[in-house]
């Protein structure tokens, strides 16, 4: 694999100054992420979920010399006999460009995940979770992960405060953000695509009368859970269809968003009987 | 209050050798915690937080230079009010002793919240969280959020990876740590105390064949999730009652460990009516 012509050991970038080492940091920003249309993912283990959740690498990028498992290579023979350009860097290049602490020298450029409101596309009686202003990137992640499981059409950021492109989120998602099809836009214009979708929405909010048990949601459904402090704004609260409490045993009453989400995803799960 | 018999300004802390803030760093370990039974809250929301769960400060720790807030300043006189110990440190002392990035000027020495198996009671048909070598404070303390929102009785570690003292696990628990009892105690002994207490161990994992809502939760239950890149060990499905899966409509199966623990508490609060 050393010398295959996947990665040539006479080709490889060792300057931390070459343009395309540059780039990689360039994209940490979300700026430059949004306006290329791409994101990175980083670490063999990270790649390989991306890849199972169908994403298609635009470039990547291998330090050898940071690969301690040489099986592992063989994820850059199958990335470049699918036409993926493989860039080799050296230890200091790929330091640079790594955005880890312990880079395992695997780094990939993939399309941004992130997609249009109007480009998504949505089942018969859909079930669309929608995070309003979460956040942290392991709260995005784990809201994915369960997305995925629970089978929902799509994930909308309301207004949000991370993009669905930002690394952390990435990672953090097992991968799922490029199974699941995720938007963001401002909470006015997903008020207004959910009622041209004709959908139910159900605002999770601890002040809520109704228990979630008692909401039906086999028909089409949008969930919407709020940011991490301060929940669900009153913009949402004044548009809801259907406010609803997750009934609560204890006293101390706040239960985390992620946490949230999963109980009301897996309820309408139960609901519908799937899968 | 800067001049109340509270916190007296002539008996302020300043010298970061001082023995008091020393003890203070060392309790960041975990033997020195767990040899004494104390651990630490900082953090003036979280402190509120866990008083609010119930916790008995032994000795609050403030810097009145950090506290940008007055008001907040009522804390250390109701907690002096109430027979606490109030120490003033100065501003190199308490960043000597804070473990937070931006002290904002409170700490604590509370009881080390962890007991043992054979200290919890349990009431009728009890629910049970068992969290087996969870890993990651984060998701340890979202657990102790949810467990006490669906009214456990008890959360209990088995072979734990990280103690419930620990400070990263207090913080992320939003002092929930301090409102569910919880324990931990090696796989074996805790399969033993749960057989004694005649209880259903219902174990979650992909592989089961039962799913989720099959399964009868309404008796004396313990939900038992696993570690976090594993799962569950065979030791716990060896002995497990009800093997069980939470249906996944996704590709990628892959829940979180407290989004898992959310969902089927949350089935066991449904099934059981409450509250």
């Amino acid at each position: 694999m050393r010398h295959s012509e996947a990665m040539p050991a006479d080709d490889v970038i060792t300057s931390t100054a070459n343009p395309k080492v540059r780039h990689l940091v360039e994209l940490r920003k979300r700026r430059v992420r949004d306006a290329e249309g791409v994101t990175l993912v980083e670490g063999h283990a990270e790649l390989v979920l991306a890849l199972d959740a169908g994403v298609r690498v635009r470039t990547l990028y291998c330090c050898v010399d940071l690969v301690t498992d040489p099986d592992r290579l063989a994820l850059a023979e199958n990335l470049a006999a699918r036409a993926v350009p493989v860039v080799r860097l050296g230890r200091a290049a790929f330091a640079k460009a790594s955005y880890r602490e312990s880079p395992d020298g695997w780094l990939a450029v993939v399309p941004n995940p992130e997609r249009a409101l109007s480009a998504l596309t949505l089942r018969d009686h859909p079930l669309v979770l929608v995070a309003e202003s979460v956040e942290k990137p392991g709260n995005l992640g784990a809201m994915l992960r369960t997305a995925e499981a629970a089978g929902v059409d799509a994930v909308v950021a309301a207004s949000p405060m991370t993009d669905w492109g930002n690394p952390n989120v990435v990672r953090a998602s097992k991968g799922t953000v490029f199974a699941v099809p995720v938007a963001s836009a401002p909470t006015a214009e997903v008020v207004d695509w959910l009622r041209a979708a004709g959908v139910t929405i159900v605002v999770a909010a601890p002040g809520a009368d109704r228990i979630l048990t008692d909401v039906d949601l086999t028909g089409g459904v949008a969930v919407v859970v709020g940011a991490e402090h301060d929940g669900v704004s009153d913009e949402w609260l004044e548009v809801a269809d259907a406010p609803t409490r997750i009934p609560m045993a204890g006293r101390v009453n706040s239960l985390n968003v992620a946490a949230s989400a999963a109980v009301v995803l897996f309820e309408a799960v139960r609901q519908r009987g799937l899968p």
